[in-house]
């Protein structure tokens, strides 16, 4: 699982500050989570596969998340993109990107798929067989989703020493994999647990921006492997983080804490902090793995 | 009059070339010219006040002119802006912008008024005691405007030593100024020419992007002091040009020459062409003052 990080900072792009997009690559596909302006700028700088990118996950309609939508969309036309691209959203997304096209007369060349979100519960939004994307619903000042991406589990892995002292036909390995009992040529039941390992880890990753402290979603986040969760603001400005329903940095720590993550990310930085080691200071009280989002950063967990 | 090129290449935002945005600065004030995605990023490296812009001029609805412009709506609003903003573009862009706002439920906290255009004849949209700004119809895939700034005559210059000879009233310098012959104390009337020399020159600036080569608005250009043509393409790619309905370097430069303007800049460049003197080169076997447009650089006339 890798983040590559392409704008962490809240309100409006500037000359060294990008907005909120990030690349999440897991099960063999690379996922776009918001589109702030400039977006298409930054997957170029940062040298990620614009063709790569197949699904696109916007949180909510504020433009500090979704103005280098059109723009990226478009771009993918004109370089003669041919497969399909999906794109999740708040309702309104389809109408917004669509109008936008409409005007240019410049409609796609390729499917462009919309998938229009207003439940205020979790819903499972995209499976493969690699990983499903369930949203995670959040409390900001328009309708906002975050998003959680599950590996599913990967098959038991064959102990080959174990499996050698056994006269197995080849067809009862996928049965071993899945972590079923098998059956021997001479007729005997040998226990899985006897000839596997535990599966390759599933991982998992938790997009949470923008948001109101909530403890309640803590539930739905139990021990996920990294969480991402908005940090608005440092506690010194915990009213302004209320009023604007943001979060500070102790409160996305107490997040992560609740939930028993792995590894915690803070991001979407107001710029009024000149220095955001203050963000990871300050979470560091109350969770063990903070990291922090900077623009053009890779995680690899 | 000083114009900033803030991007001048064609199609889709890149790493290192910006699209089409620029700044012209005359009588006094500061007007946008096109806003592709990125512009407000420009004006920040470029060290614009973002204040002293209240007239956006949109040429046409295709993403590369005009994605930047909701964004930099939003951001006059989170610093504050109070002055009122006037956007003047084909009709549809009042929707485009207001609808992102909407969806965002973050209108402005400034007066923000929208000036439609749909008419196919040059028409006077703006005025002011400094100047007139037109509409110059254009022929592209989409309706297209480019626009004619120009200064309105300045007041004849009074000769100092001449007016010193004659026993004339205060009020009288006004009448000089505005070209009137005056009567002196004594009863005698004075020739204006007598007593003042040619006033400053009156400036003129067209912007001319993106269009299909058009003789016919040599006629409407006629000898403005700076005319910026789009010159998408070399005449290599002169039916490509035909096709997506843009210029060559010679046809714009053929159009400078007809109007008979006093100097040309050409921009809107593909970024197919690796080396931009091509464009110069085309251009100056057809006309004597050819400038190029780069990302960032500031022209003063």
């Amino acid at each position: 699982m890798k983040l590559t990080v392409l704008g962490c900072y809240a309100a409006t792009p500037r000359t060294i500050n990008n907005t909120t997009a990030q690349v999440l690559e897991l099960g063999n596909q690379l996922f776009l989570i918001d589109c702030g302006e400039g977006t298409q700028l930054q997957l170029r700088k940062l040298k990620i596969r614009f063709s790569k990118i197949n699904h696109i996950f916007i949180s909510h309609l504020h433009g500090d998340h979704f103005f280098g939508l059109p723009g990226l969309v478009a771009t993918f036309r004109l370089l003669g993109r041919k497969n399909p691209l999906h794109i999740y959203g708040p309702k309104g997304i389809k109408e917004a990107v669509t109008l936008l096209l409409k005007l240019g007369d410049s409609w796609t060349n390729y499917p462009l798929h919309f998938y229009e979100l207003e439940s205020k519960q979790p819903e499972l939004i995209y499976e493969d067989k690699h990983l499903s994307v369930h949203t995670i619903p959040l409390d900001h000042r328009v309708y906002t989703n975050g998003y959680l991406f599950r590996e599913k589990p990967h098959p038991r892995r064959i102990n080959k020493e174990k499996v050698a002292q056994y006269p197995l036909d080849k067809f009862t390995f996928n049965q071993l994999k899945e972590g079923r009992d098998v059956e021997t040529r001479d007729g005997r039941i040998i226990a899985n647990k006897e000839l596997t390992m535990e599966p390759k880890h599933s991982e998992s990753y938790a997009f949470c921006s923008d948001t109101l402290y909530d403890e309640s979603i803590a539930n739905q986040l139990s021990k996920v492997d990294v969480l991402y969760h908005e940090s608005t603001f440092l506690s010194t400005e915990e009213e302004l983080a209320f009023k604007t329903k943001h979060s500070t940095a102790e409160q996305a720590a107490k997040i992560a804490s609740k939930a028993k993550v792995s590894h915690l990310i803070l991001g979407h930085y107001s710029t009024r902090y000149g220095d955001i080691n203050a963000f990871k200071n300050e979470a560091e009280a109350y969770f063990h793995s903070v990291h922090l989002a900077e623009d053009g950063k890779e995680f690899e967990f």
